[in-house]
């Protein structure tokens, strides 16, 4: 099957006020984000190389030490092993690409 | 520079009314597409395992003989060497997941 409908797939608070709904291929993550205004991302890193796009909202984002206000239209690349921390300044959706894929976040869905 | 703006982002027309701009990291391609209504995307198969999401207008998809109409809050995995083909029923925004990355979209941006 395909073809997935989104607010089909079961959703799991990842980090306080970070609900995430996740397609796992065998290689890649893509992984879909409710984030309430207010919610802190605290400092990580992880193997994952990722790719984040802000769809709505006003996001906070350090990597590596550089920080920039994302929103619609803006997309941030984030190395395998770069430290990273978030803030939403406002409710925020946003979809992270994961490679490898997340095999931490295959339990939920 | 780990922050990109989209509309910064050059863009090339791949297939006859499909507007492609592109985010590679060393593995994975990120695809922005602005779809003109009518477009065709004759049916075709790559080594790249594939996600597809919509993000506005209707697109008619078709992967391995299954064929979909496919809008806002769908999305739809291509395996590698999956046929398939799609039509754009409206002027579209799309956004793929590619791995590996499209080494033959790094020309364009």
């Amino acid at each position: 099957m395909p073809f997935t409908e989104l607010s089909h797939l079961p959703s799991k608070e990842i980090v306080p006020g970070f609900e995430g709904r996740f397609i796992h291929t065998d290689h890649v993550t893509l992984a879909y984000w409710d984030i309430k205004s207010g919610s802190i991302l605290p400092e990580h890193s992880h193997v994952n190389e990722q790719i984040s796009h802000i769809l709505e909202g006003r996001f906070e984002l350090t990597i590596e030490g550089e920080t920039q206000i994302v929103e619609a239209g803006k997309v941030a690349v984030i190395p395998a092993h770069a430290n990273h921390s978030a803030k939403a300044l406002t409710d925020c959706k946003a979809l992270d690409v994961f490679y490898p894929a997340r095999d931490d976040y295959r339990s939920v869905g």
